[in-house]
């Protein structure tokens, strides 16, 4: 993997001091994060260039570690044409995680917001590790599980607030009624 | 795990076949399943009993299978009091992986419909399964992100619905705004 010229550090070793730091998204150790970025592909996108597409059902077998740049995440939620921006996500981040473990459609629209260089591991990549490395895709799928999680209490959130938006617009929908109400009878 | 006696059935090989059917949480062989459900304890809730508080962030180590009887889900979405039924789960269904995984407050209270027998799995029995049979606990795991992924699925379909009747009654406010200026100015 060649990262940008300017980090002077190759792209194996961003990668693996990524998936290594303690906010990382897994406890890996150097070695075991090693052996992950070892089974993934480095993937370069262009800045505009789309990663994944919300609704796709049929590239769904990888999920993409960003090692450098920034992916702008992107749901169709209101409008079926203008989707909104629901996240920016930077180097550490994971993305396509979900279509990776359920083989669902993709759930949002990742971006590439600048040029974005990704360590992209393919479903097959992540089921060798399962047979030939067990406690490390163990790990690997503790910390995969707990982004999905938070992905999850995420939506939850924005779903309460949501609902409580509504019930505060029936009460005003419900006043204005009386009010055209006392208005034409008078 | 002594179930209700008219099934005549043991609650470990009720949880067995829960855990082996085709359509299980993971694909486990009879072997796997019985090692898992080794590491459970058997648990019963009497009708309209909690499993689950929602917001509870102290009793989050423990997941439940329910083996038998059904399990209603509750959430506070709108009110702050009065929760809104959003499943009920029956045999072979899980509750609580969230908090289990991320070890965050729990998203949903879980109360007993029906008197309910459930084989529960703490986090020190799954961790000490993670250690010990690495490949089980992966295999598990696929199973639990993939639950866990339909949540976040759900909650993301819901926030879609939810903002679009927002929008939709934006428009209705919009409209009778201008109408009762009409009837103001007229």
């Amino acid at each position: 993997m060649t990262m940008a010229p300017e980090t002077g550090i190759s792209g194996v070793d961003l990668a693996v001091r990524l998936l290594t730091a303690p906010t990382a998204l897994a406890r890996l150790t150097q070695a075991e994060a090693r052996l992950v970025v070892g089974l993934m592909s480095p993937v370069y996108y262009a800045s505009g260039a789309c990663l994944i597409r919300e609704g796709d059902a049929s590239d769904t077998g990888f999920m993409a570690l960003v090692v450098q740049g920034e992916v702008v995440v992107e749901n169709i939620i209101v409008s079926r044409t203008t989707p909104i921006t629901t996240a920016v996500l930077g180097p550490g981040c994971l993305v396509g995680e979900m279509g990776l473990i359920d083989e669902g459609p993709r759930s949002a629209s990742c971006t590439a917001g600048t040029d974005v260089y990704c360590a992209v591991l393919t479903r097959d990549a992540f089921y060798s590790l399962i047979v030939k490395e067990p406690a490390l895709a163990a790990k690997l799928l503790l910390g995969v599980s707990a982004i999905i999680a938070a992905r999850a209490r995420e939506s939850l959130q924005k779903l309460k607030l949501y609902a409580s938006l509504c019930q505060t617009m029936q009460w005003e929908v419900d006043e204005m009624q009386r009010q055209i109400a006392r208005l034409t009878a008078s």
